[in-house]
This record gives structure tokens, C-alpha cells and sequence, in this order.
């Protein structure tokens, strides 16, 4: 947050972004050829350190880092393998360690604040605000957060306890403590004049709070208006006397769509006594945005966190590891559905050949349908009434699909096989399968909401055991009672 | 934009919202219960409209919508079924129609705009800024847009035909034309008198922008300095002086990532020649970040667009459609690889059961793959040289997984066949699938990034084609190989 100013020439393109990565990675590769003598023993290790190409090479290499902005270091640093980024690590100023931990990834701060020493990590949480520290402090060993502590003042202490109190997802997390408070009985002019003894106001301070004197927030005081306005004019007279506001204990999304919705570049968070207790910013919105949406994805892809590219075979793993091992379970299930039919299969083997295609397009469709509605319900867009009718919907597509592409692939079957009992029996089971998927689909993810529970998440999994498992069943099901 | 002041206050939380939905809700279903005397003809319906307590229904419905902010007129229209949609829509005043056509989603913008005449569109687009018409644009017949065109003045027509020429996804989709600009000659003193000359600032004006005599940019003053610094200063003194700056034809994600990275609440567009045309402020970002993660989500669920909830039967089949023939297609396929071997199954039955395990740990473990390749890729992480060690990295992944997991499956199968081979068959199976797996779940998105295309779109369908058809075949091979 503090670094707004200093930085504000440093900052660049994407593409001179990726520009600055290739010429690291050239002054990495140079470095790297000399290191090369050294291990071929052509050059002694004491050599080296003196040798003047070798100190060109890491100047070189300090000063382009000097000059990137915190989040274009994090973003070389995760593309770097571990070897080159623990060495580039080391070459970064330690008064822009702490900016620098909290702009890369979860998985690379770890393996970087694995290589650094307590007395390094405290002098890093020093240079940050107190609601930063907090971001970090999940990942700080405990005698590093102790004498972390021990340094901040008893008010930055307060803080930090309180914004390590909170909820990872709830607006408390999101928070800063920098808004700037004005009183609603004095004039602009007065407030003009206050704002000059500031050496720079808060990043994203795009209103100030009026707080009457037991700090309880009496309006806001949007900059635009402030600059507009006559500066004889009363504060209490243009203040916007009922802003938007946020609880600590509101769910991050909340704040999220609020931003979203109304535009807003901050927000006032305040206790249950309307006591200001600080604010939200759009920027810490957009990363909550980007992250959920991320960690959307990996938990959808089965991935446990998001990965370092150049995370060891081992770590790897592990983070997929319990994904596999869900669905594993569910296709042995699936799998013993088959073993129950397998005296159907050998007399009819082309049940065998037929029946991947009835669970797969089920689960295809029952997937869709699950999109569609987890997506209305993080709207809340559906109640008790009109459930119904969304059930009703699902159904008629199902049907309406499993006609025409069952009825499609009934034709084929009866082509392949030239049986139209076994072209019969694959429409049927196709629309039956399609049917069950849309009545999975709508209801587990409304039943996860009922229960207070993420519908996203795993939903997938489970719609897809269900049609597999289900598909199986119904087709070799049908096929055993009408062909045989 | 321009509405924001008026609607500051009408702001609300999101359980507010969903009161505010409640609230219509009932008056809707009071409205339906005397609609519904006249329809049972206990009511002619010119006595309906003279009717005291519908009257005062529709009054109180009026009055409800008129303080809601238009996201949260959006909101509930988008929540309604058709009928009732419509209804209100028709309750909603004329002068907020264009505000709230930009809010709703495209799905259900378009049921309103069916419902509208021509003269009603031009109205509500009249209210609109020109980027904000833009925006509107592809949804409205022609004959509507030639009128609106008309009623432009000159510059308002040259701004919208700019607007209307950039690519959905480029910075000058997301850019609007509100900049404020000031000289860098005259000082902060002048600036400040200027700007009082305004009856409010743009929204999102965190900086203003110094531009000379043509239009060139020189700076940008933000107003954070604006505030703090003695007014006697020269703006050329204070301001940024290479802030920076986007181009119309970079790509919204450029811009995207700019805001993200260095947060942002607006940035200067200029072209060429470094004249200002416009700026991109954070809240358009904020639009734009929330619709790609949706619209990826809804792509790789293979729905076309995101659908109106209330959708008619058929506008589902056809938002569905295309991803379910892809998927016919793939498991075709796939039905054709198990139909080659017919007689191994014939002879060892087992087959079919375990066979759609291999396949299925198959596709998942590739999208795993994928979905962290993607993400690499969009952050540009991956180069030549470190391409081959993810390469090597993935198929350890694999073959430690089809050892760890495939041996596992081994001794199952085992256990239910009694048969060792069939064990080692499956064992063998499920490490090269996944090794397949792990080569096209690398191969396929970098591949489509050389090509460039998007890497994310049809990946995973791609995978689970090749795991799935490969799984079998592999499975299958072996078994016809080594157990028959």
C-alpha cells in the first residue's frame, strides 16, 4: 500500500513485463555459464567471487530488478525454477521483501520464505501495514510473529489481532486501516487544509469518512464532491449521509458484489455500533475476484491449490492426489455396476461397446445443468417458487435431448447391429439417463445450498458418478429385461 | 455513469437486494390475484383498471422500483419469469431504461428489448453516454440505431463510431471518453479552480490527465497530489510523468492485468501518436474480469451463453447443443475403439467392466494437467527452455500416479478375477493412459497457444477424446496381447 508513490513510474505493459522475464533469464544464463567453470573445477569457487564478469553479472541483475515494481519481481520469481528464483530472491533489496511475499503465489511464497532465516522474515512483516502482516501471517513461523509483534506499536498490535481474527472470506480479511476521518461540523476549506498536511493520502482514497467523536461514521465525503464544492460549504452539508456500508463479518463476496454492482472505489467497514473501524478498496476486491475464481477453477480441475510449475514430482502428487482417489471410488462403483451385467454382456457384447456413450452423455448434460443452476443460486436468483418450475424445465430439455440424440443414436445402434430392439432400448436409455441427470443436476446443488453448503464445489464429482453409474444401470438394465 | 449521484444513496447491501426481490415478489402476487378475478370473469377488465387496490398495487410496485438503484432493477428482472418480467419492466420509469439495459445480462436484455418499440429504444439509448451506447449496440435493430445517430452531435457521433470499431475483447471496448484533462503551464491553484467549475467529476476520476495544445499526453496529476500539495505549485512540477498507458487495440486482458497488478483505478488511452482518446476506469475491468471467469465456466460446461433461467425448453436445447454433438462424436468414437474388440471381450468379459475405469482416471488426471498448463500460459510462465523440464515433470507425475494408483487397481482386479495377469494388464494399462494423458494434456494447449488460439477452449473435451478412445484401446490391447 505504502509504495504507491515511488512506484508509479515503475510500472509497465504486459508485454515489457514479459520482456523484463527474458532479460533476467538472459543475465541468468550468463551467470550461469561462468558458475558453469566452476563446477567444471576450471575456476576455483574463491575466483569466482572475485571475478569481474561475475560481479558485472549480479550488478547487472540488481539493478533490473531495482527498478520493477514488487508485482513484476513476484511474477519473474514465479517463473523461475527453484535454484534461479532462491538466487534472484537474494539479489532483491530486503526492504522490498515484504512487498514482494505478498504479491506472489501461495505456493511460491512458501518455497521462498522456506529460504530465509527468522531475522530476515521479521525485517520483512516490519515494512508492512498491519492488515498485510496479517495476509502473511499464515505462512510465518510462530517465534517470526512474535517478535513481529513485539516491534509494532500497542495500536498497529490491536490491529494486527484484529485482522488476524477474521475469516479468510469475510470482509474483516479484505480490509485496510487507512481511511482518512473529517469531522461533518467543519467546512471544506478546513478539510482542504487538513488534506495538505498529509505528505500523500491512502492509496485509493477516493472519499473521506466523517466520524462524529466517539468515531462513529456519520457520511462519506467523496474527493469529487469535495473538489466541486464552494470550500465555504459545511462538510455536513454535501456528505453523503447514508453510504454503503460493510461489517467485518460479512462474507467477502458481499463486499465483492457491492463493489460490482455499485462502482465503488472504497467502502467503509464499520462495527456493529456503526464505529468506523476501516475500509475496503477495489483493488483488494479485484484480487479476491481473481482468486476465487481461480481457486474456482483448480478445485474443479480436482487441483487442491494452485501449483508452482516447478513444484517437485512429489508435491505434485499430492496436491491431486485426493481428486484421483474420489474418482477412483466412483468408477470402481460404476465399474461393479457393469460386473452385475456381465452376463448379459456375454451374450450380447455389443452392450459393452454401446454403453460408454449412454453414462458420458449424461454426464455431459447433467454437467450443464449444473452450471447453470449453481450459477443462479450464487445470484439468488432461485426461491421456493420458482424451483419448481426450473425442475420442470430440466426435464422437458432432457427429454427433448435424449429424443433427439438418443433417437439418433438408437439409429446407429440398429445400423451397427442392424437390431432395432438394441436401437430401442439405447433411445431409452439415453433419455432416461438425461432425465436423471437433470433432476441430479438441479437438486444437488440446491440441497448443498439448503445444507449451507458450497454447491460448486463437488457437485461435479458427484453428478458425474451418478449418470456413469446410472447410465450403466439403465442401459444394461433395459437391455437385460427387453433383449434377452 | 453519469448517474451516480443521484443513486448513492440508494445503495444497498446484498441481503437488501434479495429483500428488494421479496419485496416485488409479493406485490407481484397480489397483482395476480385480482388479474386473476377477471380472468375467472368475476371481473370484467375495464373495471380492473379502474379498481382501487390494483391501482394502488401498481402504485406501490412504481414506487418500490423507483428507489432501487438500476443493478438491483437489473437484478430482480433477471430473477422474474418472463410474464412478470415484462410486467415490471413495463412499470420501470422510461428515463432509467437505457441504465438498466446495461446492467442486465445479455440473455435477458434481449427479452426486453423484444418487448420494446423503436421510438422506446431510442429513448432509453438517448440517456446514454456514447461508450455505454456502444455497448447497447449489437442488441438493437438497425433502424433504432440510425435514429440514435441522428440525434448525436458531431463529436458524440465520432466518439460512438470509434466505440463501435473496437474488438469485444480490446481495451476500446472497455475505454469511455470521460477524461479530464488539465495543462501542465498553470498551477495546482488554477487546476483546483477549474475544476469547481464542474457540477460533479466523471466517476472514477482518481487522476487527471496533462495533455498539450494537441491533444498529446504529457502526465497524469493524480488527485491524491492534487489535494496534499501547495497550490502555488506548477502541475508540470507534480504530476507523473510516464504514467501509464493503455492503446485502443491492446487487449482487455492487457488492461486487465495492468489494473490487477498495479491497482489501478483508471488509466489514459491514447493512440498512436500518444494523443488522449479515453480512458479505462477500474470498474469496467471489475465487468470485465467477472464476465470472462463466467464465460469461461459456462465454455467449458459447453453451454453456448449464459442462459436466462427462465428460458423457453427449446432456447436451452439450442444453448446446449453443440457441446452435446461434439461429445456424441468423441464417445462415438470411443464405442467404435471398444466395438473393434468385441471378441477379447467376448472371450474375458472382465474386460468391460474395468475398462471404463482406465478411461475414466484417465481424463481426469489430463484435465489436472491442463488446467495447470492454461494457467501458466495466460500468466506466460512457460518458454522454450523450461517447456521440456514441465514436459519430464508431468510424465513423473503420471507414472508415479498409474504406479501408486493403476497398482492399486492391479491388486482390485485381482481380488475379483483372481487373475495376476489381468492384474498386471490393468496395472500397466492405467500408468500408460495416464502418461498419455500427461503428454496430450501438455501437447494440446500449447500447441493451440502456437497456433494462436485460446489454449482453455475445447482443451478438456480434446483430453477426455484421447483418454477416453486411448484408455480403451490401450486396455484393451494389452489385454488381447497378453491374456487371451
Amino acid at each position: 500500500m505504502a509504495q504507491s508513490e515511488e512506484t508509479r513510474e515503475e510500472i509497465r505493459h504486459s508485454e515489457d513485463v514479459q520482456q523484463n522475464l527474458r532479460e533476467v533469464q538472459v543475465l541468468l544464463a550468463r551467470h550461469r555459464i561462468v558458475e558453469g567453470l566452476v563446477h567444471r573445477q576450471e575456476m576455483p569457487r574463491h575466483e569466482l567471487v572475485e571475478n569481474l564478469v561475475h560481479k558485472q553479472h549480479i550488478a547487472e541483475l540488481r539493478n533490473k530488478l531495482d527498478e520493477l515494481h514488487p508485482a513484476d519481481v513476484a511474477y519473474i520469481l514465479e517463473a523461475l525454477p527453484l535454484d534461479e528464483r532462491l538466487f534472484v530472491w537474494d539479489l532483491v533489496k530486503t526492504e522490498r521483501d515484504g512487498d514482494i511475499l505478498l504479491e506472489v503465489s501461495d505456493a511460491v511464497r512458501e518455497t521462498l520464505i522456506e529460504a530465509m532465516d527468522s531475522h530476515e522474515l521479521v525485517a520483512a512483516a516490519e515494512q508492512l501495514d498491519t492488515d498485510e502482516i496479517a495476509d502473511l501471517a499464515p505462512d510465518l513461523p510462530n517465534e517470526v510473529m512474535r517478535d513481529v509483534f513485539r516491534a509494532l506499536s500497542v495500536e498497529e498490535r490491536e490491529q494486527l489481532r484484529e485482522a488476524m481474527s477474521y475469516d479468510e472470506d469475510s470482509v474483516g480479511a479484505l480490509m485496510d486501516f487507512e481511511a482518512v476521518t473529517v469531522r461533518e461540523d467543519v467546512t471544506l476549506e478546513v478539510v482542504l487544509r487538513y488534506l495538505r498536511r498529509f505528505d500523500e493520502l491512502p492509496d485509493h482514497t477516493d472519499q473521506l469518512f466523517v466520524v462524529d467523536r466517539d468515531g462513529r461514521l456519520q457520511g462519506a465525503l467523496p474527493l469529487n464532491l469535495l473538489l466541486v464544492t464552494d470550500p465555504d460549504e459545511m462538510v455536513s452539508n454535501i456528505m453523503v449521509a447514508e453510504p454503503l456500508t460493510l461489517e467485518p463479518d460479512d462474507k467477502a463476496e458481499v463486499a465483492a458484489q457491492a463493489f460490482e454492482r455499485y462502482d465503488l472505489v472504497s467502502a467503509p467497514v464499520v462495527d456493529k455500533q456503526n464505529r468506523l473501524v476501516g475500509r475496503v478498496t477495489v483493488n483488494a476486491v479485484v484480487d479476491y475476484i481473481r482468486e476465487e475464481s481461480e481457486s474456482e477453477r483448480l478445485s474443479q480441475a480436482g487441483l487442491r491449490e494452485e501449483e508452482d510449475i516447478f513444484a517437485s514430482v512429489w508435491d505434485s502428487v499430492r496436491n491431486r492426489w485426493a481428486w484421483l482417489a474420489v474418482n477412483l471410488v466412483t468408477a470402481f462403483i460404476a465399474s461393479r455396476v457393469i460386473g452385475a451385467f456381465e452376463g448379459s454382456i456375454e451374450k450380447l457384447v455389443a452392450l459393452a461397446a454401446l454403453m460408454p456413450i449412454v453414462a458420458g452423455i449424461g454426464g455431459n448434460s447433467g454437467n450443464q445443468t449444473i452450471t447453470m443452476i449453481v450459477r443462479a443460486l450464487a445470484l439468488g436468483q432461485i426461491q421456493a417458487d420458482n424451483a419448481r418450475r426450473l425442475f420442470r424445465k430440466e426435464i422437458g430439455v432432457a427429454m427433448l435431448n435424449g429424443l433427439i440424440w438418443g433417437g439418433m443414436l438408437g439409429l446407429v445402434a440398429w445400423g451397427l447391429y442392424r437390431s432395432i430392439p438394441l436401437g430401442l432400448v439405447m433411445t431409452a436409455a439415453m433419455t432416461l439417463n438425461l432425465m436423471l441427470a437433470a433432476v441430479v443436476g438441479v437438486a444437488v446443488p440446491m440441497t448443498m445450498q439448503k445444507l449451507g453448503r458450497d454447491p460448486a464445489v463437488g457437485a461435479s464429482v458427484m453428478i458425474t458418478a451418478v449418470t456413469d453409474s446410472g447410465g450403466f444401470f439403465i442401459f444394461l438394465g433395459l437391455a437385460t429385461l427387453f433383449l434377452l
